[in-house]
């Protein structure tokens, strides 16, 4: 097992002004190919911190791989450093040199004189040739293992890592075999409900392993095995979903790169069925989801937000004793909106939404974030849902486009009873 | 001088599936208070490396703070790894339980066992209350300073830093000097222009230093001043945003937190003025910017989505010639749109938009991305854009929801001429 400490540098990082995409990239093909990366670093461009950072990292991982800091500055140090480290002497290494004077003539820029730093090289390092840039990067073996400097533009980096690094690593320390993820997306469960359900599991498998995280309105479940091949992964991996979906399957709405609003227009464009909604607290969020899928106006044929009461009595026909004997935010208002938009519209499908979005609006008896679905169908029935969100305006918003999309997606699949 | 450590857990951070927005959201609003964060850390959910690092942490910084871990289950040991590095031990604290059994008591669903787990408190501990979720966090002093655990879901961890943690870092440290930020939001004017009109002040400021950049449909520029005070560096920005304003105050519509759907919402409240739209290929996306402002059902009254040409005739009395005419991506109809339907809600305004959002929908005439944007006001005249955009289709939807807003807010202003 090969063990990785990525090092990020940069003061930029330090100050929180830029994401740190390097490392999740990185992160992402180390251990898509079977490297464990047990350690993220971030340090600035200081001298002894960075000394510091790096004798650790080189004690306690056998790939320490360092971004950034190769530029022609003053503030870049990284491959300094790393030589020090190593007590290593840098030298003017001639065909690195030549190379970025091509650049440059390539360019048809000049050339400045601190751009001659990028030639230096420590002694006994292999170059990695920059393809996208005039930074080297750099591989050094020392007695505990290897240390990698690689550009910090992610441009220049991904090219590097992707075409000379990975190449090297494989031929180096041999196939690592590969560490396969398959992440099953449910919604409609609480966390720690879906846990109970497969507690054993999760306690018990350790290939594939199980993490569950929510995310967005949703319950990941994240399926991870290690293996030779892609293939064999694959299998352990169906095994262990095939338990899961025995417990939890009306849960989980798709896998992968799934979203709710693209499995909800799949389910609509197989079956030729249309859709319309009549929204009002979520104020056009969930037609705007389900617009964000290419081909979705062969289903979506419309939809109107209906703020006001005048809007919901005027277009979608909400009846005025309803909107004064229950209140706006209401099973009986909800109902008659998915009703009249479905009619409005002539879809198979009308979905009504209203609810207390806050941060004002709320009464004694409706808090803020009580909601009321309902979903029209084409064989007369209409379905209600009550539900009590939480969170500010817009996270109030998303969870109930969401929950709208979940209670649709039932009703196409014919699983309103779970 | 007070330093930092970040400690970001999760095994998803590890193998690369999530980025890192938690470490960038903490070390910039760290900085800003003049906290220095000189490390960055992320490990997985393993206890003996977790353990390790925070003992370095606590070793080589003043306060270490850490992000995730906090959760019900098994692989949540943030806490207890905290407890166990200053063998403290854990006790219910009947306090917490009882916010966790009310959260869930208000959100109507069912407590399970390894909800109590959250309850658990190390001894010393203060608790930092979590307003959007059931984790509490934790505030420990030690010898050598301080260490906080706060939760890792960041609309959780937000909150809790800026109404909790914040404060009483500034109550335990003192003030630190400040590094102060204010950024000017910019829309219908390109990077390369605004950059050109402004480039002397870029070349000679260092404090406020100026910094632009390019995000989510506008134009941001941000001036940082050092000083001992925020109002210190107040005044220093506000003689350089003087300046600034001076040479292309017209393309800036809000500063730091503002949005567009905000300040046009200000905008048409101030006015006592009312809005509705006919969305096309944007799909209720400009309705549901809008509504996502506190108080915009004031003043968003309605919008109609209509995807399908029928529905463009039967909700906002398109003419059928127009259609037929010229296309449903057109001048004509986009006019039409913005009228029918302020029309159809009685609004003061109406804003119409119709485009190929793509990647399907294209003809050689109208190109993926052709937009055209109508505004009709109460003035009787209304004012149409055509526009053409590039990206996917959401960036073409948000892209063209963003004009649309900047064409509105020009009208509000009166500022149509720009």
């Amino acid at each position: 097992m090969v063990t990785v400490e990525i090092v990020t540098t940069g003061t930029e990082l330090l100050l929180g002004e830029i994401l740190n995409t390097n490392g999740q990239y990185l992160a992402e093909r180390l251990n898509a190919h079977g490297f464990n990366v047990f350690y993220q670093t971030t340090v600035g461009d200081n001298r002894e911190r960075l000394t510091a950072v790096l004798r650790q990292a080189m004690a306690r991982a056998d790939l320490v791989i360092t971004t950034g800091g190769l530029g022609p500055t003053q503030g870049d140090i990284t491959k300094e450093v790393t030589a020090d480290v190593l007590a290593l002497p840098m030298n003017l290494n001639a065909e690195v040199m030549d190379r970025i004077e091509r650049y440059f003539v390539f360019r048809g820029i000049g050339m400045t004189d601190n751009n001659k730093r990028q030639a230096m090289i420590p002694e006994n390092a292999f170059v990695l040739e920059n393809d996208n840039g005039t930074a080297p990067g750099i591989w050094l073996e020392h007695s505990g293992g290897v240390i990698v400097n690689l550009p910090g533009p992610p441009r220049e980096l991904k090219m590097m890592f992707e075409t000379k690094l990975l190449p090297r690593l494989i031929k180096h320390y041999g196939v690592q075999g590969v560490i396969h993820s398959r992440i099953l997306r449910s919604v409609g469960i609480g966390e720690s409900i879906l846990e109970d359900k497969i507690a054993d599991l999760i306690a018990t498998q350790n290939n594939p392993t199980i993490a569950l995280y929510a995310r967005q309105g949703e319950l990941i479940i994240r399926l991870t095995a290690k293996a030779g091949t892609i293939e064999a992964a694959d299998v352990l991996i169906d095994k262990l979903e095939d338990e899961i979906c025995q417990r939890v399957g009306r849960y989980i709405y798709g896998k992968d790169g799934d979203s709710l609003p693209l499995v909800v227009g799949q389910a609509l464009a197989k079956n030729k069925q249309t859709i319309s909604c009549a929204e009002s607290c979520t104020g056009g969020l969930v037609t705007s989801m389900l617009t964000d899928i290419p081909g979705s106006s062969d289903y979506v044929l419309g939809s109107v937000v209906t703020y006001s009461n005048a809007a919901k009595q005027k277009l979608v026909k909400v009846a005025e004793e309803s909107l004064s004997r229950h209140g706006a935010v209401s099973e009986a208002v909800a109902i008659e909106m998915a009703q009249g938009v479905k009619q409005l519209f002539q879809t198979t499908y009308g979905v009504g939404i209203t609810g207390i979005a806050g941060p004002g609006g709320a009464t004694s008896e409706k808090p803020v974030g009580l909601v009321y679905l309902a979903v029209a169908g084409p064989d007369g029935a209409t379905r209600v849902y009550r539900h009590q969100f939480t969170g500010n305006r817009q996270d109030i918003k998303y969870r109930t486009a969401m929950t709208a999309l979940e209670h649709l997606l039932d009703a196409l699949r014919g699983n309103e009873q779970k």
